[in-house]
């Protein structure tokens, strides 16, 4: 029975997916479902402040630490925290040296969000180890 | 700004609420997003068949091995691995030992799907250790 999900029914493998390849804030999509897709994004530096009007936002940290930066205060995160940033607010995330990330929003969702940035990654689908 | 989003704007320590609760394939809700719920879940033993009509749903092994069943083959994962069950397949997962699972699927999903079981768990938000 094949399923039009991409990644549906199959093992996937975070370590290999990230393993496959090195550019920052450039996010690949490894699963969709519920119109929703799960991502994959290797964070180094600093991103820009930006918030979602349409969208929540998990960030689920698979490795090395994330700052969370609120306009109120900055939350620190380290490999096993998950963060959920709500619609409409402000943040920036800030990786001291590398972090590897799991996202979870809205399909369709660019990760500048309302701030217009060359930082806007060519999201694509990550199908680059597939057979 | 306080959020009506359980969960959101606060870490999230996933190993934290894992140690919170002990039984068995009784999912605790963590966060909320998108009409979508994190869930924890520790797993033992083997589940019913089952499936979800209206739901996808993934699953993000993070301890242990669980073998996802599904009727025409077994797909062994371990920590790391994530596998998207789409709506209306029939799975049945099974940890031979403990698997420790992040869930990811729709509000209100019925973790037995359209298995009648006394195994649905009585669903609850993971609030014992906030203060």
């Amino acid at each position: 029975m094949p399923s039009r999900l991409h990644g549906a029914l199959e093992r996937i493998d975070l370590a290999e997916k990230l393993a496959s390849f090195d550019d920052a804030w450039n996010p690949r999509i490894v699963a969709e479902l519920n119109g929703q897709e799960v991502r994959l994004v290797k964070l180094r530096g600093e991103f820009v402040w930006h918030s979602h009007a349409d969208a929540d936002e998990l960030f689920l940290v698979l490795r090395g630490e994330l700052e969370m930066h609120l306009r109120d205060r900055v939350v620190p995160l380290a490999a096993g925290d998950a963060f959920v940033v709500p619609r409409g607010v402000e943040h920036k995330p800030v990786a001291p040296t590398e972090a590897h990330v799991l996202l979870f929003e809205p399909a369709g969702t660019v990760n500048t969000g309302d701030a217009s940035s060359e930082r806007a990654g060519s999201l694509r689908r990550q199908d680059l180890d597939r057979t």
